[in-house]
């Protein structure tokens, strides 16, 4: 019998019968070789928890100190640390990437549904988390499917016209699906000479990669080193703010940058060289006296008399009213994580009408948001007081209403183009987003009413004037304006399309 | 009496008669219930120097090692450290946001006038510092408005034509505000459920902010705590380059940005971690081998023999010649903190007229530049020879003047553009902020010969080169001139216009 | 007799019969006066390793530890350490900065060939390094000289047209040259008075200035520190990545900042400050687990097996296959560090023709190409799989292929503007860098697919995509196609250009 929660009940009563945990004769024998094939990675997971706790050892702690949420582990895993083999000979009748290496059953890509093993809940959480959908959330949308196609595809210039080639997979896998998340499947076997000799492998599309949304060759989906970096898995990076921002920078979602210079990242560079990132749970005003990303939307947090302040989530959308970028228009969260489903009006996969109108059947209502704000208001409260916070969110949810707002007339403006043929869109058949005017219509609303939006929720103000902010949203409108007007006035010259052909 | 200047006299012969400082039992009870409720918040305060030193204590250091400036305290507050009520109680009468609270008149916004009872000689420099009138010289000056109105104005299309709505105290206290400071004014009172039951509280407007301009509900302006972030007023804190991020980092002011890159911002970020940022005065070579932005700016310096290399100021423009952003032109620093009292030749309120020539009775002369010069120079002469320090300062000075030439030219395009009807301007009783255009000429002033001015001043090259600098510049005026064309070409074309219109 | 290899050899039998090294009468000397005028200076080089260990002492360590490269030192600098002097009045006869002072021959700027006193082997393999030519590659390049002019040039507004100034040494020195080096150069002796009485110094142009091609006063060619930040010569430092953002951070070579969000980066953000910057050689997985920039381009690396997984190199470039940046194509990487000597077919002083094919007799061939790429490879194989390190190359090598497509498409739409008259370039024997839609060619090879590049290189793929990257390539070719429509339209209009002349 596999099963072993007895076990769990019994060293509590009988710790001392057990010896510090070791490693497992299989992952000893990984080590073997691989300390000095990668000593770098092997290095990584050394100085792992990992390395050093047995399951059995992480069920013993009580509840809130507890890193594993499984009730009970396999019992020929909860013995011995967790190495090498322990992660990647798991499940091997599920893995497609399982393959012979040296008498065992390997597998490359260690997926959450591996994870699961030891950390279910945070693995039926991440489930519903729209990051775990984020492969399809692109791809299965027709709009986001042409989006990608009108970035990553080469342009060329043929007979005066600019025509695009579909994006290479190589391409894709190298810019959105790097966060997005690849499908990673096996393409066959190759025999390959290694330090140790002719060995065979699996042949994998779409590697490497380490994207939230990853699809898995055992079926399941997201990467759980995305954030929680192998082979250390340590909770100190992933509370850290700098894990965030290797998806989380960019001028589609510079939240990073917002944090850095709001007095709580201030705070964080200033100071948090002193705070302990260790600690499970977190306690506010002991272990940090500022938040990071994880505080607000991620951590078990509680204060120093033991009130939890804030349960672990790794949904994370179970603390968020609002979704306020990658769309058009800020709208109220999705219900579902696969957004792929969601339809407007007028039948585009989108979550609301190009005038901003919510496609509600498939967003949450005022009472799910209201219980959101409240769950994350909590963790504004343990340092702020309720006017302060509550001053702070009418702003914030001001700067909603406005950046919608603004929105709304970048898009009339677009409307304009399309209907007097200053450039082409649905009607005529062609992407909306291939056009320079209609890509500054997209800055509207994917860069500028976005970092808006989130200088406001985070408290870096300037990336809701200047960096990106206000400035642009107030600029790009007039820009818009004349472009339309310029567009409108060079179509009306029949003379220049001729010059730009081939002689 | 409450005065108790032989107090501090007396503990410099008898100082082993006083015990450590106590909190006060006022303090004692606002952290009764304050610890549990917003347990961060007190947990910032203990960490603080002000919870473990009392007045009395901290007037016993030598002179130059003193963080009070006071020669004397009032004695009910002299004795204990400085907890909650010694700050939230002050001067109840001044404040209109006093309220009666558990038998305490408090009062929420703790001001600079708070501060002044153990720091006056700060405050009073601070109120010649431009930032303390930061509001005011903002939205006090008819342009400054006109500005702020058409970035933070919601845009709307209305019948082809673009118009804007003046933006909301939301929006404005979101944005621009939150540097510059709000106006925090009493507007009733409030009763709220709160955990220890109904309690009533001053409703402010313009909460939460810690701009450096805000205006206070006891008149004063400004707030302590923009750098010396409550409630620990850490001066490791203030004098770390992160906490000038907040409000120098944008496009506008890149002053974070170009330290970073700068020799001294890679030595900070390098080894700074070394570096002793609590000790008063700060020892350059010991506490210190590289400035950061405190040291040059506003730190009490000294070298390692003791002499003074710079005096503590909290005016900071009394160490700087040049006011080198935010306005058309850069130019000798302004007399008075109060900007918005300037007037230039053709009455508009900007101290220099649009070609460049300063309105000089409002800006100091070149004999207080030259003793400016000097006093900042002091500070680069403690690690650099005098033909370094004189190359770097050749090349700064160069970079206004040619920095101000192509602002020059960009402003002659922008004139003819008003001139010929391709923007409507001052003579069309038209914002000069509003159109494309104008947007773009702004952002020659505004963003680029600014950014290139910093990057040469505190040695960040490439902010003065492609990252908003030259490259930005002449681009610039080379698009002035094409967009001033194309407006040219639209606007003879009748028929677009007619295009826009509603159907 | 100067040489002393004998006592190198001697040390490792009698070491105990040298006592701790201590400083030289002269340098003494040297700090009797300047550890009062420039304090932080000195403190600077009394942390610094120079100021505790002998050259004789560096010269006892086991080869792969030892940081000086030299077989022999001088006799008479070889056993105290190495003070102010010991740099400061090296080779006196080849620095025509040399002056009198106190007694001595002294020189200001210390070069690299003072410092191939004692690291001969960095000297010499610096001097391959692009980067000691970056001077001349810049200035003696006919088209980049150009380029040089339309960005620091001051531009004004002359009768309706735009003309350019030559940009003065100030403002080069102020912008380009800072990263690329100055020329600096002795232009006549004056006397100054300064806290010791009068003295005589040489007059510098160019100074001050730290950049990696600087041309010195004694003929050769770098500057040391650029990396190495005086007076600490910190290899800790150097090792880090902030030293290599002084130039590497702007949209033109944003390497820094792709590196923050990379995976590398938010390793080293996160827990970097655990690590050992300051061993010789480098122990991958023990000192630190996760490269910095010197890591992977310039340290000496091994395995915790004492494996050499890369030799140190100064060279830089042989250990990269490509060039990525500050073309208009990528291309192999050039043979010969001076670069001014390439022509391309059309004679141009470029490493491609405009459409993108190599002038290959310039650049190294598929063979060293490949021999670079595995010296490379070996850093990334110490932590990543062969699998891993494949796929990654793979995107990074297709992306090489796809930028250059990409820019090839912009150059035709370029060529169509020159040769339908949108705009001017060679055959109107005009700058091809100075007109609007010339910039915006200019920005998708010096931004764009720089950016694009360099993020898959290092994996901080946002940088590929929204941040400067696809995305901004996509728009660029749509934006480039309306620009060069729009100039057709308002050139056709004769009675534009009227309106611009003065009345």
């Amino acid at each position: 019998m596999r099963l072993l929660p007895f076990v769990a009940l019994l060293v509590l009563f009988f710790p001392s019968q057990f010896k510090a945990a070791e490693l497992s004769d299989a992952s000893s024998e990984c080590l073997d070789c691989h300390a000095s094939v990668a000593p770098g990675m092997v290095a990584g997971w050394q100085s792992s928890r990992h390395a050093r706790v047995s399951p059995l050892e992480a069920l013993k702690k009580p509840e809130l100190e507890r890193r594993v949420s499984a009730k009970w582990v396999p019992s020929d895993l909860v013995q011995s640390v967790v190495g090498c083999a322990e992660c990647h000979t798991l499940n091997p009748e599920k893995h497609s990437d399982t393959f012979e290496h040296n008498g065992y059953q390997v597998h490359i890509v260690v997926t959450p549904e591996d994870c699961a093993t030891c950390h279910p809940v945070e693995e039926k959480q991440y489930g519903q988390n729209l990051m775990s959908h984020a492969y399809g959330n692109l791809l299965n949308n027709s709009l986001y499917q042409d989006l990608v196609q009108t970035i990553n595809g080469v342009q060329s210039l043929d007979d005066g016209h600019i025509s695009i080639k579909p994006a290479s997979t190589e391409t894709n896998g190298d810019s959105c699906l790097s966060c997005h998340g690849t499908k990673v499947e096996v393409k066959g076997f190759d025999a390959r000479d290694t330090e140790m000799g002719e060995m065979e492998f699996p042949v994998l599309s779409g590697w490497p990669n380490a994207g939230v949304g990853r699809i898995n060759p055992d079926g399941s989906r997201g990467s759980c080193s995305a954030c929680h970096t192998w082979h250390r898995f340590s909770i100190e990076m992933a509370r850290k703010p700098h894990t965030c921002s290797q998806c989380h920078k960019g001028p589609d979602v510079p939240i990073y940058k917002i944090y850095q210079v709001s007095k709580h990242g201030n705070i964080y560079a200033s100071i948090g060289k002193k705070w302990n990132f260790e600690e499970v749970p977190w306690t506010v005003g002991e272990d940090f006296t500022a938040p990071t990303c994880a505080t607000c939307h991620v951590s078990l947090v509680v204060t120093p008399e033991g009130d939890i302040v804030a349960e672990r989530t790794h949904q994370m959308n179970n603390r968020l009213p609002w979704r306020m970028f990658g769309l058009i228009y800020a709208h109220a969260h999705p219900k579902s994580p696969d957004t792929s489903v969601i339809k407007n009006k007028a039948g585009l996969p989108l979550p609301t009408d190009l005038n901003g109108e919510p496609a509600s059947t498939y967003l949450i209502d005022n009472n799910e948001q209201q219980k959101r704000r409240k769950i994350l208001q909590k963790v504004c409260l343990s340092c702020h007081g309720q006017q302060w916070v509550d001053g702070h969110w009418a702003r914030f949810e001001n700067n909603i209403r406005t950046t919608n707002e603004m929105t709304l007339t970048a898009t009339e403006l677009m409307l304009k183009a399309w209907e007097t043929g200053a450039a082409k869109g649905l009607a005529q058949n062609d992407s909306i987003f291939n056009e320079t005017i209609e890509k500054k219509w997209m800055e509207q609303w994917l860069f500028f009413a976005n970092s808006t939006r989130m200088s406001s929720a985070m408290l870096g103000t300037d990336y809701g004037v200047f960096d990106n902010g206000r400035w642009y949203m107030a600029k790009s409108i007039q820009e818009l304006y004349d472009w339309l007007r310029m567009m409108l006035a060079v179509n009306s010259e029949t003379s220049i399309e001729e010059k730009l052909k081939k002689k």
